[in-house]
Parts: structure tokens; C-alpha cells; sequence
């Protein structure tokens, strides 16, 4: 089955607002075995819309139209959609009664304009909404399928799950699945280098590459008639991707990111950690904090930006800044077991750097970053050289920051 | 003149990259004053390609082409307009050279592959790529034109900055002047209620309001026909906002980022800061050290995520943890104080609250933080309670502490 996108809204066609959710439909399309040829946006305009929307009938079997059914007189999808299917706009009781306790929940009163959101058209499949007061709209048509979804994301997306996939589910019986490997500690040509032979023996399951700062995410993707045989065309490509990566595959796991995993490996071993940054300036911390729950392991950063805190609060010694500078292995070893001998942790992570776009020199250029990673007394250093604006610089540190600690942590929990 | 947007790309399809290009296009369209009705996806297929590009041609004026220029055997948005258009491919010279020097420039071989993108279609115009090797190319044809980009947003926005938009600015004599007015410390409602009335009243320069985390963005754009009546028709309006907004407004220039005009604000004051931050661990110094030469008036920065860490870091008594909690008026008053003291700078900002999902509770549900400014020994706290995930809740209270900080600067160099 084929599916088309349709997004409508003013404040797409003005670039006020990325098309997020287009990408969000087009991805559960894939995950559903539906092929998107098509994406479009246009406004609220009842011509332009249903021009739009009359080409999408002929070429594809499910299209998505998200937006424009809000209360006010700008929102008239429905009302095109109506009329160009011929269908009249009734009320659903239902969905009127859930705009009532929706305005009773949040304590407000629903005026004339939201009770137009009760109506629908004749004989529409209507999905409740849980976070707003449009109701999604399934409509089937001489053999295709309409589906008027809410715009805002927050809205549109758990309306989706619960009652979009489902009933998608049914209509294309193929089951696609996939399986994410995220990898970290080599670069995005090295990772497609090593699977060129891969990408080009298999069709089913494919495996397609997703470069991200310091990392690389892998998809396989399967389809096939039951779960079972997915399963088993997944099976071998993801061993084989196992043994090609071995530990730079740091998850598995769709919803893991980097920092989740380094927490959970800190927290399996009972080691506490500590930071110290000076071009990161409190990123780094930040990324661990991300994480729920992390207090059991991170109690305490410093951001040391100026050489006096670096001196103060984790002891870096004066000589050492003046012998070696600020941005240099010296400094940044120092930083490191200073912060672990001041707070007593297991492990500390120090990163110094030049992240522009002033304060770079021949010697010393912009993007030059050391980080240190001291883990209980041994230290590792390295020397790093980014690109990009102050931003990226900055980014990929952390990033880079988080790769190292992973690889410390590995390295000696595994003596 | 109208203008449509076609990004030709399967990772747009399968929802692998969110089309930010489009919205780029978009909003520079509006600057320029050309009305876009239409907005589309298709994939590296010469028929489908060919369908959409008919249609644009028969609806729009300007049409660009992003995407699909590069050297594989996928790409082929060139060959196809080409023969929509019936001229032939010729190799352009000029570009053959560029990418020999490019791929020296780089330190690579270029491959067969590569020269591919030395060829264009019959009586194009060339546009130089600084940042990659497949030129952009403007193509006209009875009276529509047609624009042809590079898909990376690296290489096709500083092409569309240096040749496209002098180019299109030369079509659309009209002038748009646009002036931004970012307003912090008020909500989204208050500001839109206040500008209700400005908005039915004015059609030109229309008025647009956008809400960011924890600001509220306003833009006035006016259209005319040289640039100093432009200039005539936004001044009432932007000098009535600005009686309307007063010093809620942080800035008049685009490009300002809130941390920009604090880190001036405070550089032109001779005022050293610090922070000392526990649920939004680190971002808040990540925030201030955004700004290039912010060592000048920030030196270091906290995470005392632990009540340990508070007492041990900042001073903050341990009466006043058991007592209170370490997310409490108190704890975030003394954290203030405390890092003021242990560093001596002149402003100290605190931020303690609960972030979520885990540790709320009917009394301090999630959400619930407070902020602590202290100007020179002088204390300004506030309670906030912000509403979303962990991550929302960490950047609303990043803004609000910064809104904060900016306050307590205003109302001491008044004095």
C-alpha cells in the first residue's frame, strides 16, 4: 500500500515552523510497510486544499492530513474534505460530551467555535483525542483511506499510537521490523566502510546509517509476512553487526542515549563520578543530568573557566598553566584528579579546550580540545581536534567527553 | 510572484531527517516578498519527480529544486529537469575546475562519479557552491523560474545567501523590512492579548507573535515599495510595542540570544557572576558560556547536585536542608549567598527544583523550583512551577533564571 502526507498550515508555508510531524508520519508509515511517495504542504485554503487532495486520492491508497481542525474559521479541513467527498457534517455526541469534560478538566468554558470541533462527517470512523479538543478522523472511500489527524505534535502523536497504528496494523498485514544499534568511538566513513558489503548483499532486512555528533546509528530493518519471520531475516545481519562493532555498539535500545547507558554502567558498578569543564562550561554535567535518577552516582561539577578556578577548585598547579597553558594534556590531567581527590569520587571527567571563535594560535587552534579521564588514580588522556562554529566545538566535546568515560569505565571494570 | 518548494530526498520520505531546508526556503520567501502556496516531497524518481515538477511549473512562478545534485547514480534532480525542459546536459568549465580544486583543497581524489556534477543543463546559471562540489543552477523558461540546490543545509544556505537571494531580490522589486522584538518575562497569552488590537488594526506591516521557552518572539514585517517607506511603515509600530512592552523586551536585534545581552549587560557593568545549579545541573554556566568572551565576567560555576555538595560547595547549613528541603526559598537563598561569598563575584544565581519524573510529592510536586539572584549581598528569590517533561522543566527553569538574573541587573544599576 502506498500513503501520502499532507500538511496543512499557514505557518508551514511561512517557515515559522519545521514540518516535524511529516517526518514523525513518514517513519510509522516505514515501520507499517506503507511506501510514502508524496509529502505536500499547503494552507487553509479551501481551493489549494482540495487540488492537493484530489491528486492524492488518485495516486495513493492512505493519506495522512494533519491541521486545520481547530475551532476557529481558518481551520476548514473537515469542511473540505466534506465537501469534495460529498459527505454532510454531523454531530458526534461522543466527542461532544469530551469537549465538555475536556473545558470542565482544565477549568475553562468552551465558546460557540469549539463546539464545531463535534462535528464530523457522515459515516467517519472518530478517535478520541486525549490532549486537545479535535478528534482524529478515519474516513473510507471507494477504497481509500482519509485520515485527519490534530497539528499540534503533542496532540497528533499519541493520537496516533493509540489509535492510528492499530487500525494501519490491520489494513497492511506485513510486519515490519527494526532494530537500532547506536555506535560510538568511530567515525560515520569508517562505520559505512565496514558495512558497504553488507548495504549492498542484503534488500531484506536493509540497514541504512544515521550520522549523529561523536556517534552513528545503524537501522536493520525487516519485512515480512509474521513477526517470527521478521525476526529471523533480523537475526543474523544483527549478529554479524555485533561482531563487525563489538563494544563501540553502546545500545541496542531505540530510547537509550549515550549518557542513559553510562549511568546505568556506573550505577551497575557503584562508582560515583565527577566532572570538571572549562570550554563545556556545565554542558557535560548537564548531559549526565539528563538522566533520572543520577544522583545516586553524580553528586557534585565544577565549571573551572577561568585559570584561577582552575587553580582553586580543583588544584591545578600555577606552574603547569604557565608552563603548558590552560588547553593542554598537562592541565587537563590535573583538573581531573584534582576533582576526584576534592569530592572523593570514583571517577572524574575534565575537558579543556579552545572553542573559538577567538582565542586560537597556530600552535593552538580552534576546536583543540583535551579531555582526562581519571578513574580512581589512573588517568587516560586525549587530544582532540573539532570542527565547526563555537556550538559544534562544544557539542562534540561532551559527546567526545562521554565516549571516553564509557571506555574508561569498560576498560577497568573489565581487569 | 509566488514561489513552490519541491526537496527531492528518500530520507525525507522515510521520515530519517526532518525537512528543515523547506522551512528555510520558506521563511527567506517571505522576506523577500514572494507568496508560497505549495510545499513538496518526492523521492530520487525520475517519474514521479517529473509529475510534481509539471505541476509546479503550471502553478507557480519561482519553483526550487532541493536536493538530489550529488554524484551518485541516485541523484538526478539535474538530468530530469533537463529533459522535462528538453535541453541538453553540457559541462561547465568553470565548475569542472572547482572541483578539481576542491577535492585538492580536501587532500581526495575526485572520482568518475564527481565530474558528473561539472554538468549542467544548456543556458543555465551557475552558482558558485563555496562549501561542496554540485553548483546550484537557476533556470529560466518562459517567464517561471527554476532553482536548483544542493540538499545539505551546509552547502545550500550560504549558496542561497551569496547568489539566490540577490537574484530573486532583483525579480521581487518589492522591499520587505522586517524588525524582531524579543520580550522575556511575560507569557505567550498576555503578550497576544496585548497585541490584539494591533493586529486586526495593521494589515501592513503585519504582526506575528512566537513563543520560545520561557520568551515570547514578535516580529513586524512591512512590505512597500522602496526601502525607506518600509522603514515609514514599521516605525508607529515598533515604537508603540515598544511603549506597550517596555524593558520585557530584551532585545531588538535577531541575532541577540538572551545570554548575549546579559553577558554585555553585565560586561559593560564590570559585574563578575557565578552559578551554582542543581536540577538543571550545569546548563544554565552551558548557557552563559554559549557567548564568546564571557571569561571576562564568568570565572566558575557550581553543580551541587547533592545535599552534601550544597553544604560542602556552598555553604548552605545544614539546619536549613532538614528544615526546609533542599528545593525551598531557604536552601536556594543560601546557595546564592554561598557562591557569591566562595567566589566573589558580584552576582551569584541558584536554581534547586524538582525535575522529575520521580522525587514530586503533594506538597513540592514536579515542577516546583526556585531561583535565587544575590547582587552583591543583596537576595531576589522566586517560585516557579513549570509544567512538561524533565527536559522542559530543565530549560524552562535555564530561562527563567536567566530572566531572573536580567531583572536583578536592571533594577541594581537603576539605583
Amino acid at each position: 500500500m502506498t500513503a501520502e502526507i499532507i500538511s496543512v498550515g499557514t505557518e508551514l508555508l511561512l517557515g515559522n515552523i519545521v514540518n516535524t510531524n511529516a517526518a514523525y508520519l513518514a517513519q510509522q508509515c516505514a515501520a507499517l510497510g506503507l511506501s510514502v511517495y508524496y509529502q505536500s504542504v499547503v494552507g487553509d485554503n479551501p481551493e489549494r486544499l482540495k487540488s492537493t487532495l484530489k491528486l492524492a486520492l488518485e495516486r495513493s491508497d492512505v493519506i495522512f492530513l494533519g491541521g486545520g481542525l481547530g475551532p476557529t474559521e481558518d481551520d476548514l479541513t473537515k469542511e473540505t474534505v466534506s465537501e469534495l467527498l460529498g459527505r454532510r457534517l454531523v454531530e458526534d455526541t461522543h466527542t461532544r460530551e469530551r469537549i465538555a469534560e475536556f473545558f470542565a478538566r482544565i477549568g475553562k468554558e468552551p465558546t460557540e467555535n469549539n463546539w464545531k470541533q463535534a462535528l464530523v462527517p457522515e459515516d467517519a470512523i472518530v478517535l478520541d483525542n486525549a490532549n486537545g479538543s479535535a478528534p482524529g478522523i478515519i474516513l473510507e472511500e471507494k477504497g481509500k483511506t482519509l485520515i485527519l489527524l490534530p497539528g499540534p505534535p503533542m496532540e497528533m502523536i499519541p493520537l496516533f499510537e493509540t489509535h492510528v497504528f492499530p487500525y494501519l496494523r490491520e489494513k497492511e498485514p506485513d510486519v515490519i521490523l527494526s532494530k537500532m544499534l547506536k555506535i560510538c568511538g568511530i567515525g560515520e566513513s569508517r562505520v559505512e566502510m565496514e558495512l558497504k558489503d553488507l548495504i549492498h548483499e542484503y534488500q531484506n532486512p536493509t540497514i541504512a546509517t544515521y550520522a549523529k555528533t561523536g556517534e552513528v546509528h545503524v537501522r536493520v530493518t525487516a519485512k515480512a509476512g509474521t513477526e517470527s519471520e521478521a525476526k529471523k531475516l533480523l537475526k543474523p545481519v544483527v549478529r554479524e553487526l555485533k561482531v563487525r562493532f563489538g563494544r563501540n555498539i553502546y545500545t541496542t535500545d531505540e530510547n537509550q542515549e549515550l549518557e542513559d547507558v553510562i549511568v546505568d554502567l556506573l550505577k551497575e558498578q557503584n562508582l560515583s563520578i565527577t566532572t570538571v569543564e572549562s570550554c563545556t562550561g556545565g554542558l557535560l554535567a548537564g548531559r549526565l543530568v539528563n538522566v533520572p535518577g543520577v544522583s545516586d552516582i553524580f553528586k557534585q561539577g565544577y565549571v573551572t573557566y577561568s585559570n584561577k578556578a582552575k587553580r582553586k577548585l580543583v588544584g591545578v598547579k600555577k606552574d603547569t598553566l604557565s608552563a603548558n597553558g590552560a588547553v593542554s594534556e598537562k592541565t587537563a590531567k590535573e583538573m581531573a584528579k584534582g576533582a576526584m581527590l576534592m569530592t572523593g569520587s570514583d571517577i572524574a571527567v575534565a575537558v579543556t579546550g579552545i572553542a573559538g571563535p577567538d582565542g586560537g594560535s597556530p600552535e593552538k587552534p580552534v576546536g583543540l580540545v583535551y579531555i582526562a579521564c581519571n578513574f580512581r588514580g589512573k588517568t587516560v588522556v586525549q587530544e582532540y581536534h573539532f570542527s565547526g562554529n563555537r556550538k559544534k566545538i562544544r557539542e562534540s566535546s561532551v559527546t567526545a567527553a562521554l565516549v571516553l568515560l564509557r571506555e574508561c569505565i569498560l576498560e577497568n571494570i573489565r581487569l
